[in-house]
């Protein structure tokens, strides 16, 4: 069988900041513009994630999306409605860009996919795309093996 | 001539909280759910101004996109990468929903285009559409006369 | 406080026929062409729900959208994943064309938000707009009182 | 039966200049700005034809799509890569913005219905929606009875 | 020259179900959902073809898009309006997921497209991109050479 | 850090024509089909420009979008609103297809993110993918190093 690589679409909504605290107010505003304001602002984010693998003969599935969904929607729950700075672990060092938030959903979502029992084997995590808004994206692959 | 309606599109992201002071912890969260988490959450809005008139002869146009485009501009300046509840005063006893986000633009922008220097006469502010995501919005088309 | 309109959409995947049989078969294929084929085909269809009134002053709300989305989703479960012609009651008379369907999907909205318990007065249900593919849409505002 | 509104959206490209050969040039581009160009530019245009009536309760239809189609598809022939002030007729005196381009349109279009012959009586040209881009659009609704 | 890759959007609307007779009627829900119903489904399809080249010099094209529209719309005329399961071939034994119809639909894109004669040298058919919905959609690029 | 891949799409609207000289009538309008037509017709394009890179740890950062949009406007201000056969000068020999109309993007936003001062290293121009209608669009990666 060959390879296929399936890709489904999830929604989320939250709020961020973009500002480094050992800059200067002057620094922030030069680097990152609207984006360091005080109060934050937010997006409707949109979350692909794709799956490669055969399908299985009897399925003709890569990955059941019952699975798929189970798992990005646990990791979802985390990130919808929220503030990203304030009310996740991932963004005290770092600062919460389309690029950086598309690498710690990657982590998350491997995490989660592997976690879930009974995923029968012969997938892997292919590509995360992440939209912040209809005009801007990021992907990201994973590391290289 | 007859009468047609010209619409444009513009996009700004806000952040936003549902929550009343006077109202228990509990009733917020049963009312509002998600939208009740201390820290907000955030949205790309797309806002869609409607203009009805006759075109002119000599231009073909309702309004000039210009006026248009400047008059919405300089209202959303003030919404964008924003957040409504802290940034803008429009929300210190009203929700921000959708719907009172919708009737405050329209004030906002009918005022702005009455402010705007030379837009010839013939035109009137005939509806706002409101997204906060792709799967929700809200029409206003201003008070009956 | 003026009347607003907020609308929501749904998605669900249905299939269906197009043909009378009390018609012959050239006749169904003259009126219904491809649609008359036997084993039927099948659409993602996008239901809009329109709910127009003034927004609660105290939730800024025209209807609560966890009492739309449930009144609306207790509805799309007897269509979704199912053939309209064979899995619902409404269509053996009646063809199952999107006007047809739009019309039948306001009865049954407008049913379940009626008999859904504790939704606060102020609302009507506005207009439904159902799309049977990108470039298809059907609008329906219900019967003048 | 009660009256639904049945929309079709139709796809056409073409360009044009907007430019009054009686005004100086800097007027042109005062009022036009780069729309007065002298080689044009264009457009993939969006045209909605919306028709109501009551649904024919034989075919569940307010009018065949095959006529609509046949119609509109017989109108667009004389827009599609064509440029709108050398190749139509319509826009010597006129300048071709998506105002009057959409009153065209309709006369065209409704013009295009009443000649197509065995279109079953019942319905109504309701509405002309036509998108020059993503973000402008126009709507017009005929001259009132 | 460069390669470059072109990719041209088709629209078709089927109906299909998952099922494997084999299994017992609770092994087909637990595996399959709602898509195991008897009556099926439906959907509208988007197919994306992707066909990578140098563009010749004289035309500027990798492949003439009349080709390849020709060759994919005589495919599709197979596979649109008909139930997928009941009216082709493929799924006698193969389960109508995304996943299949993806490769099902490159071997027979790339069938017709060697099959149309006149097709100038120096395309290769390089990617199928086939969306179920809006949120879910299977890429596939071949099996490797 | 592990590499990640920014998009960001940008609008402009053109008009052009298909035809050489060195033919006959007869041999453009069998090649080219309506695309041939004297007068030019156009479209609303839509770029797409990624780039490839490590996050900047202190940025989060691949590329500052306020330079790569700085670049990319100042090479679409050459082509929006314009005729790219007549108003630019890389089509005297060449067809204004899709397909040429990237390579020359590539070409054109290369040069200019390379020109501009103060864009830190870590980042390369990895792909453009230009819309030609919302059904076509071609994908450029560049030459082979």
């Amino acid at each position: 069988m060959p390879e296929v690589t399936i890709s489904r679409r999830f929604d989320f909504s939250s709020s961020h900041r973009y500002y480094r605290e050992e800059w200067s107010e002057e620094e922030n505003t030069r680097v990152f513009g609207l984006c360091a304001l005080p109060n934050g602002h937010g997006h409707n984010y949109t979350l692909e994630v794709s799956v490669s693998g055969e399908p299985d003969p009897a399925t003709g599935m890569v990955i059941n999306l019952v699975d798929l969904k189970g798992a990005v929607d646990g990791v979802l729950i985390n990130f919808d409605h929220k503030h990203l700075n304030l009310d996740t672990p991932y963004f005290s060092e770092r600062i919460p860009t389309t690029e950086n938030l598309a690498t710690v959903l990657w982590d998350e979502v491997a995490a989660a996919l592997a976690a879930r029992p009974g995923i029968p084997d012969g997938w892997r995590l292919a590509r995360i795309r992440l939209h912040e808004t209809e005009d801007l994206y990021v992907e990201y692959f994973g590391e290289p093996a």
